[in-house]
């Protein structure tokens, strides 16, 4: 094993990086830093404080950290102003949440002299790549221990044995069964994966949701929503503005109430293989629909397409761990800067998991002219005979070129007539 | 006016086209031709015929075609293949039907060697540029009438008091009321602008609507639909074969009595102005659904991105009016060939308005491998370690920069501290 | 003839707009202001003034500018910092320049409260569509009179009449013959069109050339140039400063002498059809390599990827007149702020017609490591064994794909087997 | 060390390689199956027959292959259809032989029943991921040998105090100097790398190129070549028609004649780092200019630009050897089905460095309407007036924006007057 001499853990109380973290006492004889952040994962901290100590880390080498509202500001909001989606489906919930993690644990590292960051994802994920790229980019010369690259617990029985060897307290859940799936949660979304799902073919169990109610359970009665936005992100909810993070919970409570947000779907992960997975996102469901909404009425029509079509680079960079790279930062001065119109409001509707745009204004920014759009006489606002010319001239090219085909066409047959 | 010797009119048979008719016969003193398609737009076309006799029409010169099959086989599920969709919601039902029109007209104006065609679409829309496009892609030197752009009858009042005073019948609808709104249907889609649609705030009203029940109004449970692709073009809905027009035909049924498939937009005109307008696309927004679903374990990961970035270019071409354009088919060149292997099915959920995949799979050409993707062992399937340097080199060009950064400062640190 | 109460005519002074200025006098009898630049053409100023007066215009009409340094660092630079190429040949010379004279014109009818401008451009070409897309993204209403797409002067001959007929002062050159060709120029570029040119199978005439000498007389010795970029833009030449339009003659200067820069091409125009043009670009193509050259040790690869990938889209835009539009701002924003980090120095060699790049480097931002590049031993910067790993996950996809494919061509061997 | 049965080493009979089977055989005791291709490269391959019978391998495992024709045929030529040049300089000449021998080492495991294949190329190099990557994607199971990753040979000295040791023939030019550049060399072009190359700042000295003259020696008169093209292949020179390989070896000659084709720059490696390179690509560099003159006549507007945005990631994926990627087959689909319309001829002037395109024309497929581009008089080809229209739909967009603001900046100055 490599020279370490300290290690930041991104520690989240559970069994697995627990016995990360006695395996990394062990076996790098290294003095160990926790890192427990709150992204709104829904899960008590002072927990993994308590078994920290318990582990024998000092008190000066615990952080807990409530990262919401920098999470959803600096990080959920500027991927909302892309409307990114990858692989036309995945709303990002935990490839977004990464390289916050990552800049905190290089943070830590700095602040406690840490040489070496550790965590707890797999080597056939795409977190580690997330969390490592991160890093390494923030902190080049940073070294990293991704235990499940390295050590022989492969199996959760392993796992257990080794917990149990080593007085680390397992949880009930654990032992009893627990959800069964690997799963991942914060303020965007949770995601399950893993066992049962493992099969492509077979449906996800109604008991696995967590988040949403059954769109059959959601109430009978459709909701509305006004939702407000300023430079591109949401600032109000029905008129009561908010921070961030509170603005993002709120609409995941309203969202999950009406069963909305959920996913089940086949991706490609940047390690290369397929992996079926299921998320819930009912705030970010909502949020790109309504972010959509107003930019169609804010946005010119050529930015908006010039933001589509570059929207699917933007996601595969933040879904492969590239959200501290150079070429994101760049993409994102682009859409930062076709923000700054979109302002205004729209309507949403929820109802038994669906949720729809049923109207949008801006005051300031609508490039929306009814003068023009109208079917009715609109007093020469627009000169229809406008029309035959431009149409004339984008045909020009293919008329060109179709009868240049006619004329050798002719030609042909009047030389094979000749012969 | 121009010489004009023959015109084929693409004719409804309603109020607007018969007009045109008439207009054109009295202005450009030319032979008429007629052509009605059946494009499943659910409406009755002997009545076009008759009432095409009324105004004079010869009986050879009338025109009326079931294009139903055609338009989905050779139009509709060629776009489907590529998911198009334009600025990131509509599902081009009303552009996709346009490219045909224009070549059955043109094919009608050959046949009867007219030398021009007309339509009745206004100067401030789309429809004008796929029709005339389209028309010119294929046959360069045809003339194009389109009166809209040309004549002084610009409300519907003065269009009214036109047909009244040349005998054209007014149908009660018209006289009475009817729908307000400017609507357009086959069997992809039915769309609705103009009038109350034209303020964008405004909440379209319930009774607009005319394929879909009211979510609300949905059955209370859900229905499942096995859906069979070949070649990335559905064939079968639970195992029951149908051609193309049938099955997309019964997919608009049951996604309609779901309540599938609504949508309400600003959309960005070819022409240059925003406009709103609302969609029922029940079947397409199915397809479109299980459509990426069976793509989602037959495609590579690259060519699905390459797919995923060409798309929106795609969807403006057809937006646009370019279907006959060589780049269009260029661009279809290249998606055809990724649907080689779109070969499986997929399970769709439908209940009260929303549409989603819950399983899928694919005998013959699933990339899903479960050996690589499980998170339980794998028997050495994966070397976990390859993920390492995966990482390492992933991340080092932003190292060096980190590195180079960091050396510079540490050296002007230096070189300001000599001073 | 419309309502137009003052026009501003972008003026050269030469014959054709001479005649427009008359023209407009006549058949719109409208005051009109004359306005001439300096992009550093070449040609003498003051004679149009001179002519102007002539022609009755009132000296407080007649605007004369200096635009050179405002062309050079406002548009020429941003533009070369996107490295813009049309169809992989053309330097955008002509098509940088009139988004500024469309500017000015925008400008000087403000101050004159002029409603209309008017230009010298031909209805089938490019230069129109950049004047007047330029002038309404600025001033919506202004209206546009654009002769050659209104009278009747459509040949040489109709056009010296008419001037003889008015009295408008017919330079010799017109009268003896002069340039047979359609020749713009500014201080990127110098274009020919037409006569000859219209041929693409025909060579162009070593006597059309103006600005480089023919590669054969061109010095026997190469001459080299140390060229210094401050954020993308060359700011010295041989460790001389100087500002960006001297720069840009001085670099004109040197290749011309060189015989660099000429260029024979068939190009599409935004109207829809092909047109053979020649070109001198000799300063424009020096920069072009040598901003390539300080990229490549200054940026990032995917920064530098991204910016390739999008130059086209960019080129295009400025080709086809959208300087002012939302979308060319928008991929501006981008190109700057990668441009941040474009800083040091290039020597570019020049020899009978051909540049090249020698050596290059950067003190403050190169991301050129030569203890990683090396072929040497690297002492551990670099470990081979990473790639290892990154080759195996890159081709993790492929190998699933094949293996599959592998399983499944064997099954189906076994089952036809056994039948 | 892994367990190999028969290992299929890339060989090119030199130092390195010789080294290499050396050590395959003590360190893996595996039989080793050696293969030489002649790629044009201009060196004898019998020597290396010999060398590998010194070292102990049998006849049968002995394969010498003159891979020239398919290798300009099947792979430069079909990368010259889509103008693919690499960060806007590099001709990928190293990188497109590579798929080859990927190809030719699968065959030749398949054909002896190894398991495994070897080649000689570094770890921090992209060469290594071109064969492998080709490897894997062909042969999914096929394990790979890199002893640059593996040995402790890093160092020239101690690789020739291993060949000493071990009796391997060391050429004089090893022992004496020879060059002290790593080169590679095919049909399409000649590498330098290293030593001297890796201060980018420093020039390159004129002894190291080797197939092109300088410049300054080249003959003192141009020369000029018609190429002729069919579906974007080049087919014959001066009328003269020759297999690929021939055609391009003939480019050579005449292009080293008149110093054409060099290139000095610093590029991005796929492994992450920079590395500056020297190339000479004469026959190359004169194929792209002449290829982008006939597509320049034959391809439509769109096609062409659409190609020209498809490019870089084209190139990119050659570079980074994805030849054999299912993304690199799909654009390679698009590309060959643009170029059936690529059919005429160009003529090229060579002079001392310099390539240009003089004239060039297509019976069969030109595009090019002198009646519609002509200045003069066009009989009514084109309708000047259509301009208007088109530009003023083009510019709608635009002008309602700056319509919607002017109002907006008027209201909010009357609300602050009032105020």
């Amino acid at each position: 094993m490599g020279n370490v001499k300290k290690v930041v853990l991104a520690y989240s109380g559970g069994l697995d990086t627990s016995v990360i973290l006695k395996w990394l006492q062990d076996n790098y004889q290294c003095e160990v830093v926790t890192f427990t952040a709150d992204l709104g994962q829904g899960e008590e901290l002072e927990p993994a404080r308590k078994k920290a100590l318990q582990l024998g880390i000092k008190p000066k080498n615990i952080f807990i950290d409530d990262l919401r509202e920098e999470f959803v500001r600096d990080f959920v909001f500027p991927m909302f102003r892309a409307n990114a989606i990858y692989e036309g489906e995945y709303l990002l919930g935990t490839s977004i949440a990464r390289p916050l993690i990552a800049k905190r644990l290089v943070e830590i590292a700095r602040k406690t002299g840490a040489d070496t960051i550790s965590h707890g994802a797999t080597g056939k994920g795409n977190d580690q790549v997330r969390f490592e790229l991160g890093a390494y980019a923030l902190m080049p010369n940073i070294k990293v221990i991704a235990p499940w690259r390295e050590w022989d617990l492969l199996s959760r029985e392993k796992l257990l044995a080794y917990a149990e060897k080593n007085g680390i307290p397992i949880e009930m859940k654990h032992k009893k069964g627990g959800s069964p799936y690997s799963m991942d949660a914060n303020l965007l979304h949770i995601s399950y994966e893993g066992r049962h799902l493992e099969d492509p073919s077979a449906e996800a169990e109604e008991s696995m949701w967590r988040w949403t109610v059954p769109p059959e359970k959601a109430p009978n009665k459709p909701e509305c929503l006004d939702l407000e936005f300023k430079q591109g992100d949401l600032v109000a909810i029905n008129g009561k503005k908010m921070k961030a993070h509170e603005l993002l919970a709120a609409l995941n409570q309203i969202g999950g109430k009406h069963g909305v947000g959920r996913l089940d779907l086949v991706e490609n992960r940047y390690v290369g293989m397929k992996s079926r997975g299921c998320y819930e996102t009912p705030g970010g469901t909502i949020l790109l629909k309504a972010h959509r909404g107003i930019e169609s009425i804010c946005l010119d029509r050529e930015v908006a397409h010039l933001k589509d079509d570059l929207m699917p680079r933007y996601a595969s960079l933040i879904y492969s761990g590239y959200w501290w790279s150079p070429e994101r930062k760049t993409l994102q001065v682009l859409i930062d800067h076709t923000q700054q119109c979109v302002n205004g409001w729209v309507r949403i509707k929820l109802y038994k998991g669906s949720v729809s745009v049923v109207s949008r204004d801006s005051k300031t920014d609508s490039l929306f002219d009814s003068t023009i759009a109208t079917f009715e006489d609109d007093a020469g606002a627009f000169d229809q005979k406008d029309a035959g010319g431009f149409i004339k001239l984008n045909a020009l090219r293919m008329r060109i070129a179709e009868n240049a085909r006619i004329k050798r066409a002719a030609k042909d047959k009047g030389a094979s007539k000749k012969r």
